[in-house]
């Protein structure tokens, strides 16, 4: 929205996501998080558990956004190839983290179970920090600009809390929504004279299909809450003269 | 997982996904449904409603795989832009289409109401063919390898069904998934030499916490049945012999 915008991408890493076996709901939850701390979420990606396709788009996705999350492959199983695929993207090695072998190796009271595949989730890429979470032993971590979190969306959550501090926030975008039953289709000249009016603001028509009945939910978004609010208005009473009585919704 | 596969991409295309305030449900949809016609879903992306992201994930996709399916943005406000992105990447003009603007048109009891901005649904660029839905009027539509849908979930699908017998089918994928209370640490080392002895056989370890417990799911998947049933079986082997009572899932 403006060039000092701070930005980010979400990659999705998993097989499962690809063959529909498992409904992706990280990206959703990502995207949310970031709202709060005004980063705005500018592209999302799903790739398979193939290496040169992590590399692929890693690299484009963290060249071009301030930050990037992953998510999935960070397991103790063969398919967990994301540590290894992120060492590559930055060309760097990949190596035992200490502090990572003594929090998972706390974990097992017979030193055998701590076994050379569990040892496996303690490997990251040289230069990584660590990022622990409340929920699962294996941390997650970080490495320049992208932050590799669990598939497991509770894990996940709380990976992304613990790194919260880490992220440089940007303005909040405010959001106003309205609710009209009046179709697209007739205020669709009248709504783009008034996305016209309000450059600043960014506004998307939705159109909602739910037993109760068919409407459309306007949404304006943007940095400046006055804009905003006045964008808002302007719907509003575009949708008073069209004699509709638009709802406010609670965002 | 063969040369011979067909192959496909989802784009999905809308700022109410990147903001969180949609769940993006169509992707997963998509992924399923390709699946019962043995075409693999390869990747899948997520663009902000702005021509040149539009324009340059479509050229980047369209290239690399069989099919890109893409979702949002054919609607009659001025934040659906899809149809002069995709006319733009094909370098092909855009216009409107006579027959999407019959059936359109049609709706209309007063001519009036069919004005400038739902006209906007019949425009497609040069060359493209419709894809019909029973669910609304407005129409999808076929570019070379791109298929263009809308985003409305119940209208995507819909159009899904209909564009259906324009698809090559590929192999199907069989799948056998395992259930088991192990530990994935626990089974990961025999679980990679299984991997290793089924090199047509794509095995993914899903662990999962459940309010009745935890455990994880061992999903075998290829376009070999009897290499699927012959990994699934080395998996239970595997589990049996480590304690477990292991558990197949239908799928």
């Amino acid at each position: 929205m403006t060039d000092q915008s701070i930005t980010a991408a979400v990659l999705v890493i998993g097989d499962e996501i690809l063959s529909g076996r498992t409904q992706d709901t990280n990206t959703n939850y990502i995207a949310k998080f970031l709202g709060t701390l005004g980063i705005d979420l500018r592209e999302a990606r799903v790739v398979p558990d193939v290496e040169d396709e992590i590399v692929a788009a890693l690299n484009a996705l963290r060249t071009r956004y301030t930050y990037v999350f992953t998510t999935g492959g960070i397991g103790p199983t063969h398919d967990d190839i994301t540590a290894d695929a992120i060492a590559r993207a930055f060309g760097v090695g990949i190596d035992y983290h200490p502090e990572a072998l003594a929090i998972l190796g706390a974990r097992y009271k017979n030193p055998a179970d701590f076994n050379e595949m569990r040892k496996r989730m303690a490997r990251v890429p040289d230069g990584a920090e660590l990022i622990r979470n409340s929920v699962s032993i294996a941390p997650g971590f970080r490495i320049g600009n992208v932050f590799v979190m669990a598939g497991v969306p509770a894990i996940m959550r709380a990976m992304m809390e613990n790194l919260e501090p880490l992220l440089q926030r940007g303005q909040i975008v405010h959001v106003a929504t309205i609710s009209t039953k009046l179709p697209e289709g007739r205020i669709a000249a009248a709504l783009a004279s008034i996305q016209a009016q309000f450059v600043n603001v960014a506004i998307g028509s939705y159109p909602f299909y739910r037993e109760e009945g068919f409407g459309v939910q306007l949404v304006a978004r943007g940095r400046d809450l006055a804009a905003v609010e006045a964008a808002a208005s302007a719907i509003e009473a575009m949708l008073v003269a069209e004699g509709d009585l638009p709802e406010r919704l609670k965002n």
